[in-house]
């Protein structure tokens, strides 16, 4: 029901399993874990206890899918622009449109609540392998142990989060071979304290995505409340007074959302074969269909907006990654690895017998995926029926034990799902009835017109007419009908006549069929045997090896430094300077006009001043919003987009060309201070 | 070879048959049998003898795909803009780019030669239905008819093009019931005398494609030579003093591509299931691609902008038509009318004998073609790609007898084809590599990394990587090398270590095979089937029938008439002051800005000015260009677009609120004079 996800969110949660780190700058380490052999080694550093605790508490996580962090005593929060969109688009109307025209909230009163927005601090890290292991004996049917397996955890979830009163959430790393359960302090009283121009924090918009140079102030900064009054961490990151220089060394405390950087050969081919291919074109016929929607007039425009800039952003990234699967030299390198690893277990017997069979597992489960991906994948896009899905399966569900409920609705998350289906966030009739004829016309084109389900789900009508019917005559608008429903349960969806309501609870068990199917036969097959392939690893290759990325916290490390591209130099700095050069050069594009604001007090700001700059530290989507921090933990900028050869990182690092792109620190308070006339806030950032 | 191509030449050439026409103004009617009933019934209007022959030999067809028509005694021609679109870039360079600055030649002296252009027009046309038919004699396998047919045309063809010097094709008409030769004469050299800026002619850009009301001067001016001199036709249209009024009968002369209109359920339901989704993923992959490209600079910009116009444009049509075919009301209605047909067959026992089997031998070739439809219409949309596979099938071709060949290597088609291998038109690497790598990984998208041809496409480079080797090295960019390849036949193609033209013929026999396959399993089945179908409903319904549009020279009728829209009337003008009040409207939008000297000049036109009106002639993609006359066959408009509802007529007619858009003859004449200041012009257009 979030109306923009962030890259990290498009990136489905398959559990994967990362390599031995070389020397490289490479690796989103656990800050249990982290990667003291190789800072000692490489860069002469050690860190403390009390810095990873520091650094740990300070960071945070946002509901809309990206990293942040505090950066006051006062509770202030910054993150991304981008991150902070989906907050930005709900306070503003078409009277007052925030993402044209910024945000400075002068005094505290005037900070903005946001009605849909969350955020989380990971606090506590219990290893709770051992339980949540014993839970499926060895022998058990894959199927039977995944149940048993996510019984023990949602039990485990309950229980402590009774004990704590923390958020609990048991996290599956090293693809299964290691669980974690991580304590979470919930904040939901965020409040929108600063925000630049979207041209500004997005400027050069998705042709410049993905790419450097870059000149994008993409930051936003909020302020966490409770009881009504400014929450006062007990750790947040103070500003660095200097800034940093090439060749200095950084790290990044953020939540990367996905990696596949361990999948087999075989789940590659399936990636490459079936999964891209399906999303591509999913993430084209959007891009498309929302174009032609915006171009309808302004307030189309302004409407889907978020959703247009999602898409194009995600679809560049999983172009990316297309592009990664399809080619062979990189297919070939990933190939000699897992034969590295199967060659070794081969030869030993012992190892053979507890491993051997992984990877031909793992083959064999794609393989039936293949068969009914498209039919798993099959979903509608819209909000409405989002809110009625949720509340056809609450009724169902709730009745259950919360630990035998589909996770997302065992008591541990069902506050984030009531805030979410009681948010009154504008719902655009328009913008439904578009996504859902979309999403008809794609069953046609993925399952004939003739398919048993495709004809249940138009009822004898075009796309555009089912989806016209469904919308305006839906009454879930209305946050009330919502609350009603929720609270009546199964006896009231039986009796309620909304058309949406009635499509979803038609259409639900046919999803949940093949979700379950997948579940069963795919994912518990493969959290079997990528835990079994990551005890290989461990026992081959020892200890030194960080978990694929879950979008949870981590550390990751590496050095501000340029690239070469085409034969050419890449700076590891831009400028304001740069900036106005560009603005000039691309005068009258798209995207590169800058604000009034920043062309009237040009001549306040020093053109030397580093505005952007990038970095080797390893970071994938999730990371948006995340601070970059020196050896004293505090803040010299932030990260805000990767350069497209870091895509590929998704598959394989390599700290050659691929860089993570960050604001830098001084170009934030030079711009509070000079354009945004923010002297409040510059005050208090630079405050300890 | 062609780089940009319209709406007509994306609709394959498959067969189709048209209803019997109701009193509605339905019908693209051939000018040997037009319909005089309905218009002497419905309209009180007789068409002479001296009438057609005049409006047929004053209309032209287009090599871009597009229609047109000789407006005076010295060999003028008028088109329209996007039609004559490929030659205005063909002339453009980065320093003068004739889109953006519109052109007009002061002097003859000054009118520009168009490398890669040419026109043709209908003079004779003799029924050979006999000869085609008698050529396969009832029993024959279909794929054999199909050859026998296919030789005997080309036969006839190149008999018919000795006797009597002009261009001849023979047209299948009704499903193949029918098979008429059509005697053209071609112009080769063709001048441009004058374009506005596309910014006028395309006004609204994709926006407003489709859509209604407009505000388009989609014209262009073209001059015939023959021997360096202007040409002087017998037949040209003269300019209306009037112009029309709302209600007025209107004649269109023109070419309509394509149509579907009594296709079988079975093969509606194949184009729904698997040709659409095929299509429409390759139209938002290209689209999107080419967007990209051109977001990079201004240049890549100008490059792509033809090719990426080409593809919104379809793309929008393709989406109605997919809409059409995803409506169960559309669907049910087409099955109602094949259901009277079919029992009208079944119900008379000599009927069913002869005609009886033809649908479900319909149904049985689309079940076959929906196994290899993707393998068939895989291909590499390049232009090295292109000649590389020209000269490599001309080599292989040319020494068959003619009737042997693949048909476009014919002699009667050879100079056309020389015509194109020998164009100077540019190429660009930069857009050549995308458009290869597109292909390459469009390929691995539909049959997987690991399929043999697929590898062999890619010889174990990435898609990119690949398409750059295959690019930069290819000498074919060279016309002499072409020369020298196309001269030197097979000997010189084995020889060649041109990796394009090696690339080339590596996956020419897969190509054809797949060709060849269609052809003899679906292509000729059909053929016959059809053929029976349209002899059925001769039978059932009589004479008065049109066969579907096949891009040949055809008159369409109808009435200046506006509609209805969500309940609003919709006028059938608009005028210069509703272009200004648009402008005003969409200020600092995109494709909405007016040209400088539409600006200026303001103050010079009538904002009564009639600018667009629409019709309800029925029309097709293939009559852009097509010019729209009075009783009298002078000139009243020129047909530039249809509107959205328009596009769902490729399957079924309806006058309801389904238009075709035309400028106002009127508005080319005030803006001729008052805004381009080009009095010969003008002086020449209204000289009798």
């Amino acid at each position: 029901m979030r109306n923009c996800i962030p890259l990290s969110l498009f990136m489905i949660v398959l559990a994967a399993l990362c390599p031995i780190s070389s020397q490289a700058d490479e690796g989103m380490w656990l800050f249990s874990n982290p990667p003291a052999g190789i800072l000692r080694e490489k860069h002469g550093v050690e860190l403390s206890q009390q810095w990873l605790e520091h650094a740990q508490k300070s960071a945070a996580r946002m509901s809309t899918g990206g990293s942040a962090a505090f950066v006051s005593a006062d509770g202030l929060v910054m993150t991304n622009h981008h991150v902070g969109m989906p907050a930005l688009a709900d306070l503003s109307t078409p009277e007052s449109d925030l993402l044209e025209t910024g945000f400075y909230a002068k005094t505290r009163e005037l900070e903005l609540k946001c009605p849909n927005l969350e955020m989380n601090v990971l606090w506590e890290v219990e290893d709770v392998t051992e339980q949540v292991k014993t839970a499926a004996p060895p022998g058990m049917p894959p199927a039977d142990a995944h149940a048993e397996r996510r019984e023990t955890i949602s039990v485990l979830e309950s229980e402590y989060e009774k004990a704590t009163g923390l958020d609990c959430q048991v996290v599956t790393l090293y693809g299964g071979e290691r669980y974690h359960l991580y304590q979470y302090k919930r904040f939901t009283d965020l409040r929108l304290v600063m925000a630049p121009e979207k041209s500004i924090a997005f400027y050069g918009g998705d042709n410049d995505n993905f790419e450097y140079p870059r000149y994008a102030l993409d930051v936003c900064f909020f302020r966490v409340y409770e009881n009504d009054s400014p929450y006062h961490p007990e750790h947040y990151l103070s500003w660095s007074k200097t800034g940093v220089a090439e060749g200095d060394l950084v790290f990044v405390a953020g939540h990367p959302g996905h990696t596949q950087r361990h999948a087999t050969v075989a789940h590659l081919a399936f990636m490459r074969d079936v999964e891209m291919p399906a999303r591509m074109r999913d993430f084209w016929r959007r891009e498309v269909q929302l174009q032609t929607l915006s171009a309808r007039d302004d307030e189309f425009a302004r409407i889907a907006d978020g959703h247009l800039t999602g898409i194009q952003n995600a679809r560049k990234a999983y172009t990316a990654i297309a592009a990664g699967l399809q080619d062979p030299v990189l297919m070939n390198r990933v190939a000699a690895s897992e034969q590295r690893i199967r060659a070794a277990v081969e030869a030993n017997p012992e190892y053979n017998n507890r491993w051997g069979g992984a990877w031909d597992d793992i083959a064999a489960a794609r393989n039936r995926y293949r068969e009914f991906y498209l039919r798993h994948r099959v979903g509608i896009n819209s909000t409405l029926f989002g809110i009625a899905t949720h509340l056809v399966r609450l009724a169902e569900e709730l009745p259950k034990p919360s630990a035998q409920r589909l996770p997302e609705y065992a008591d541990a998350n069902l506050d984030a799902l009531y805030r979410s289906l009681h948010s009154a966030s504008p719902i655009y009739d328009e913008l439904e009835i578009e996504q859902i004829t979309s999403a008809l016309s794609h069953m046609i084109d993925s399952f004939g017109g003739d398919d048993p389900f495709v004809k249940r789900a138009l009822g004898d009508l075009s796309p555009r007419a089912r989806a016209e019917s469904l919308v305006l005559a839906c009454t879930l608008k209305e946050v009330s009908v919502r609350k009603a429903l929720a609270e009546g349960g199964a006896k009231a969806i039986a009796a309620s006549d909304d058309p949406m309501i009635r499509f979803a609870a038609d259409l639900d068990p046919e999803f949940r069929a093949w979700r379950k199917k997948c579940e069963d036969e795919v994912e518990a097959v493969e959290r079997d045997a990528y835990a079994r392939i990551a005890s290989a690893r461990f026992a081959i290759d020892g200890e030194r090896i960080y978990p694929g990325a879950t979008f949870t916290l981590r550390l990751a490390f590496g050095t501000v430094a340029g690239y070469s591209q085409l034969g050419q130099t890449v700076l590891p700095f831009t400028t304001f300077g740069g900036l106005y050069e560009r603005a000039e050069a691309r005068r009258g594009q798209k995207d590169y006009a800058l604000p009034e604001r920043w062309l009237k007090r040009k001549s306040r700001l020093d053109p030397d001043t580093p505005f952007n700059f990038v970095c080797t530290a390893d970071i994938a989507g999730g990371n948006s919003g995340s601070p970059v921090i020196n050896e004293d933990t505090e803040v010299v900028g932030l990260i805000f987009d990767v350069n497209a050869p870091c895509l590929a990182h998704y598959i394989a690092y390599a700290d050659d060309d691929g860089r993570a792109i960050a604001v830098d620190a001084r170009a934030i308070i030079a711009a509070l201070d000079r354009v945004y006339r923010a002297k409040p806030l510059v005050a208090e950032l630079l405050s300890r």
